[in-house]
């Protein structure tokens, strides 16, 4: 099985840090494919870089030369997955969703820690739309920023984890989530702190995707996610090929 | 007062149809700019040309030369507000939620009646995200396509309108609001058939734009649509500029 | 076009300020007519008084003898604006709504700040009826009566500026709205505190009942607000006349 | 004990059933006082009809020059229980909320059987204010006037039961509430033809009234419902008195 | 009029404790008969024990020899009252739904305050289920386990009491309500500390109990609490006999 | 990894369905055990044999002998994760929670299709609880018991399939949920004639719970789902040894 993990920015370093961490959480027999959008931002912290990544992805994702059996859009909080699901017939699976589908499983409550302050309403819009926002109690920014996380590993981490000790003590979470692509490292210590599961969205992802895979499911294409009708597209990177390949 | 009115998508003529409609229902001394996307679809109905056009719309925007007071984004149900209002120092409407928020002060309850059954999920996610969902009891689908309402006008006011009637009578709504940008004609015929007020989206966000710029109103910038923040952004019409412009 | 102001309470000197606020946000070509009803509270800061002034205000406006083209009900958290819609062909816009409405478009979360702890259930029961609740995450009480705002307004602005800010840090408000007909001068001190935009109701109710008069809208008529049937009408100042005057 | 029951419009005949329904289910030892209003309308159906009743059944309850234990407002959807709360020191029930917390406990969802299609939202509203409407599936209309019921009873009987028959096979509810003050007689019908157990309000906010004397319970006075402030009121029926008697 | 109190734990001092608060609450005329369980946990503070006593209620009840006109649930926050209304052609009424909706006529908004943290969750979700969550502001704990309100009265008053207060003053409940079947002796202490309504679910259950008897309303069968269908159960306690009786 | 599939009732024949649909959805190297309750009814269809079930599975799990790593527990709408969750040290997942995990991400919403009518507010109540519910548009009963899916397969298949339509064209569900433990075979021929995802609540649940196990990922046990507190339990089949094995 192969799955293809999309970076929402073009920093290839943090696709190869998200790919790493989507090997580490794979199967055996899953290939893990790392794509980084040709165009974006380095870092998605707002609706523009978000909007930009969502068709950044869609692009990278239909310029892929190889077949896949899934995508994982891998950004916290980002626009693009409905897009995603229009175009393939393979299974889509959005890192935030994937934390918080499997964070439902784990303890009655959950709470989202993200990076950015600016960042928690985009997160807190995606659970919404997807139905899944029901038992998260608290979307929490350390503030630290995307690219911090690399710079400066020690002050974020500790600023994460006092997160996650607040969102279990006051908002009552009893799962964790870590609300950004390159955070999977921390999981451990935050375990170790707080005591509670601690779920990395990539890693989710990758299982939520083999899930499907192996279960023959895929998307469904009767109303929302029915693939994009015929017609002219002009300017685009990927332009009319899109609508071709979706047909 | 100077106001934008972008189109979502490529077709010029219906370009010019909402900037008709919208000077229709400006203030005297608003002047009207109509804009359509360099790049984009000839139509948006579901989430590939929708996100293409958030971009289309933002790139549109920040590529006219001139001085404007607030921007309307003229399609229903799409992406990209967000990402306008981050841009921005001057007010940003959607039509979609001008539309409703009009609507909430004529009656208790309203439906949207819009083109094609895959454009309904657009529009019911703009509306709970917006937080302008509680009083709309449904969103109703004529079946026929964005560019059928120019080509085949008769069944298509005929098949608008059957389901104006059937939202006052079934889902007891008590105004009707017109989900696209091309339908603003029809309300006339509408609200003869089923006496009660028709909302056009262009026209609400016309003058709830009026009404920001007029009370010294526009975007907080305090959090969710604050500035981009200054980073490298590659590949993009308006690359860095947007970042700068928004500075 | 000429609009009916009318407060809610019994003190002249209020309408008059509530008229100057209306006057300073309305359109050239604008008339504000400021009514005070003839029987009530000389301020409302709960049921009682609210219920009163229901009652005051349709007693109030039935009786005005010219023509109008729009009336607001100038009470922040009032009863009684689906009366008057059942009673007038002309648009109502009641400043509680208008102020909410208005702040949805400038921000994703907004905050009412209010005078007294009492009125903030009056206040949070209006927007939830109204369809207005889903983006307010707190209405908040500064602690002065109503009358304490003319009498003390240097603690006023203190106590009502000070839960602003709450509102924006703690809460994550990023629009305030004004919770009270008589706080309209607050504005530009809130807003250069909190550097979030500062929406007060009656400005906001003047542009919109300007909208709708401008676009030729006005209450539904076919279920909630049909005027009233024919009855008979015992022991009030308005009696069979304002039945009479709906037909 | 003794408890007032306040119609809401100022038709005694219907006084005199519906203190006769009260009576039916009160329990030995309890005296039942119907009081009528001296103003209003000779029947609620609407806001201006609901709101005249909101200020006659306070009237008419201040005025009253005995000792008494608990009020009923019996008015199926009308506005004022709140203002009550504020005035009296006993227990207030109203019928639309009583009907319902009783129906909570007989059945997983219930319905409202009520008489105009224009009182539907404000029974909807009722519900939704007092935290009652979660397991309402429906509020129903027969399209029979609260006067009809009296006039002709066979098609208020018929038009009545088959709405509860609707409720209970197509909406779901397995309990059927009265929405009417004048229905009580209809409950055996119903029962009969549907199976399900049939709320009278008038009898439950009787018996929840008792309950409530019975415990030592009276309304909450710290916030919402506190006594009314000391303040000049003009031009009413029961004009300072209120606030007097409420100190 | 014969009530059965069926603690939900093995303690037979707590049953006797919950019958002397029933038989206080009761009127003159009420029999009051308190059951035990015959197996379960000592006291109850966990889904595993709440399962327990789901069936060790229903048992009791079964096993109860003689005729009875009601059926209490004397445990706050535990399974079970849905199967003993399939069973049961009386009313069923549970002590948690009991004082909620008492709760409900007193105050706009309440709290329950019960014992451990992890009961929380409990009683949380019956609430929810029965559609009485929606004016609760919050459940607090006092950290004191059941068995240890008898063991250390005066340090568990001592944290309830503290509860109490700061749901009323942070939470802004209006009324309290007792989580916990043994805690009824608190009610007026923390009534005298907080000014506000405390209801006790014992004795609302018993009052509301009588109201349904009273009224001839008894569990609607038509859908969710119909009869168990006629079929082999092995193993059990009350095994073949639970359906036997309840055809 | 070894999973134990516990069926709800006490029918061996059903047990060796569910084993082999799980053994079916299993990756290689998973091994599934079947395990039959020694108590409680031969199907689950109602809250009298649901809450049997609940202890029945738990006695189950807790007698067998072996070790294992997760726990599914198969029926459908039933009492009891919760306690499972409580006792266990590994990951529990419910069928019905599973199947709309995935299901929420396949399309935008869905649709359970079951058996009786009478097991619909089961399904609903364990939704709503899990958090699940946002996006299930309908569970819809087909008619068919659960021991007539065996003895009438052709008339069941027409049945549920015809369900299964319906909730796709008239509640606008993209996937269908089978709400039946028996009822894997059936996805198929709802596949081809709905064409839109069929998702089995025992598969799902089975790679839900390979997904956790391979993820490291277990219960929460800081609250809700903490170990049962030593305490005294009498007369029961796991008596005091259930406690002692969650220590």
């Amino acid at each position: 099985m192969r799955i293809l993990v999309v970076n929402v920015n073009t920093t290839r370093a943090m696709t190869e840090g998200i790919a790493h961490a989507a090997r580490q959480a794979a199967s055996a027999g899953t290939e893990i494919i790392g794509l980084t959008p040709e165009f974006g931002a380095e870092s998605c912290e707002g609706n523009v870089e978000s909007y930009l990544a969502a068709l950044g992805v869609m692009d990278a994702v239909l310029k892929y030369p190889g077949q896949f059996d899934a995508v994982i859009q891998a950004g916290y909080g980002e626009h693009g997955r409905e897009g995603l699901q229009e175009l393939l017939d393979v299974p889509v699976v959005d890192i935030t969703e994937a934390g918080a589908a499997l964070a439902l499983l784990l303890g009655r409550r959950f709470s989202v820690v993200t990076t950015l302050d600016r960042t928690v309403p985009l997160i807190e819009d995606r659970l919404l739309l997807a139905g899944l926002d029901a038992h998260c109690v608290s979307v929490r920014a350390s503030g630290m920023a995307v690219l911090e996380l690399e710079e400066n590993p020690d002050a974020a981490v500790a600023a994460i984890v006092e997160q996650a000790a607040e969102a279990v003590e006051q908002d009552r979470a009893e799962t964790i989530v870590l609300g950004c692509g390159g955070m999977a490292d921390l999981g451990e210590i935050i375990r170790r702190r707080c005591a509670v599961p601690v779920v990395d969205g990539v890693a989710a992802a990758v299982r939520l995707a083999e899930s499907l895979v192996g279960l023959g499911l895929s998307t469904s294409k009767v109303r929302t996610y029915a693939p994009p009708r015929q017609k002219r597209l002009s300017g685009w990177p990927f332009g009319q090929s899109a609508a071709a390949d979706a047909d």
